[in-house]
């Protein structure tokens, strides 16, 4: 029986995967990887032209993304009985297989619901810079100084708690921002951090934006990350 | 002129060093990092072995640590001293200076002193895994599912803040901890979370522990950090 190795792939850009999840790459013989159905998938898009050509590929293609709302529970049902049986092709392969990984595996990341799964003792994680990572990166300018407290909020929670939460923190990530910015942009006006907040849409990869927040009218991707910069100590 | 190139070399295994930040260092003519004076320096350790051997280094000595409290304006002055000392040593490089800066460079790194203090476009950073990453992969659970809020804390902030914050998050990074333990302990237990809290010392380096906060007496390094799982949403 092989292990389950999942590597981070970083941000996007694949020059910021590590040394160990490059390797790894390059000697798999199967390779799997979530995506959406019809869609080629972004962890798989990020190795594009690094898979070894004799490697066996695997799209796990969620059963529903969009389509139900999270909170139905028609959605975690769906979602349950998909990582159940994946996570019995992957204990059952007689070989290792490489599960591909946007950002950092336990950092929001899907492998976990595999992860939850398997046999401890099978499987292996590779962390990956996560995507925040990235973004704050490319706003050229640190995200924490000093004695800053960072708080990293999913834009799914409901506006006041988004307000009390931006209002009471030094620095800020909002990940999964997507359709919710009309309620994280009234949040952070609420909060008096509206001009301070960045949104970063593709952050180290190809297209890459970064602009301020209060500029941003349109719809934007869900993997799109806001960021208000800490201003703590500095000598 | 040349430029100062800042690379994440991540939380202290150099395999987990990315693509970029290794072929940076492999084509450096100068390297320089920070230590304290006398010490070998851990940026300068993860990096044994890969400087190419006709770079020139230059260490950059913190002229004080922890000998003057971080609140005294001596500690603050010596310090901008140094920081304007070397940005513009680094700035007057005829050559590209590549600095060393263990994680991530722009959460809670040194290097953003010298970053605050150059002309922009003289600058590039080269993300790296951060510290807490390679800490909660070594404890083998996720940090963070679904929604849940993660909050990164400093252990030098009073002690009923750390209880008020720690009681408010799902999951949960404390960093700096070192002589600060006790209170730490003292605030994860009157916000009830004291039993859920793990310690990591020397995350993805050798002789890395991963304990239970609880269980842990003795005074811990600086860069110990702590780790409280997020147990948000999982189908």
């Amino acid at each position: 029986m092989g292990k389950v190795i999942c590597i981070g792939l970083g941000p996007g850009d694949p020059d910021l995967m590590s040394l160990r999840a490059h390797r790894t790459l390059a000697g798999a013989r199967i390779v799997a990887y979530f995506r959406k159905a019809g869609r080629p998938g972004q962890a798989r898009r990020i190795v594009e032209g690094l898979i070894p050509a004799t490697a066996e590929e695997w799209p796990m293609e969620y059963p529903v993304t969009t389509e139900i709302p999270f909170d139905d529970p028609a959605y975690g049902a769906q979602l349950a009985a998909f990582y159940d049986l994946w996570a019995a092709r992957l204990a059952g392969a007689a070989e290792d297989v490489v599960v591909l990984c946007e950002g950092d595996p336990f950092f929001y990341g899907s492998f976990m619901h595999l992860h939850a799964r398997l046999p401890r003792e099978r499987v292996e994680v590779v962390p990956g810079i996560p995507g925040m990572s990235g973004c704050w990166t490319a706003t050229g300018q640190p995200i924490t100084w000093g004695d800053d407290v960072l708080t990293v909020l999913p834009a799914t929670l409901p506006e006041d708690e988004l307000t009390r939460r931006v209002a009471d923190t030094d620095a800020l990530v909002v990940m999964k921002i997507g359709r919710n910015l009309p309620r994280l942009r009234r949040a952070l006006a609420a909060a008096g951090r509206l001009d301070d907040a960045w949104l970063v849409e593709r952050g180290t990869m190809p297209g890459e934006t970064v602009r301020r927040l209060a500029e941003v009218d349109g719809p934007v991707p869900y993997f799109t990350i806001a960021i208000v910069h800490g201003r703590g100590r500095r000598p």
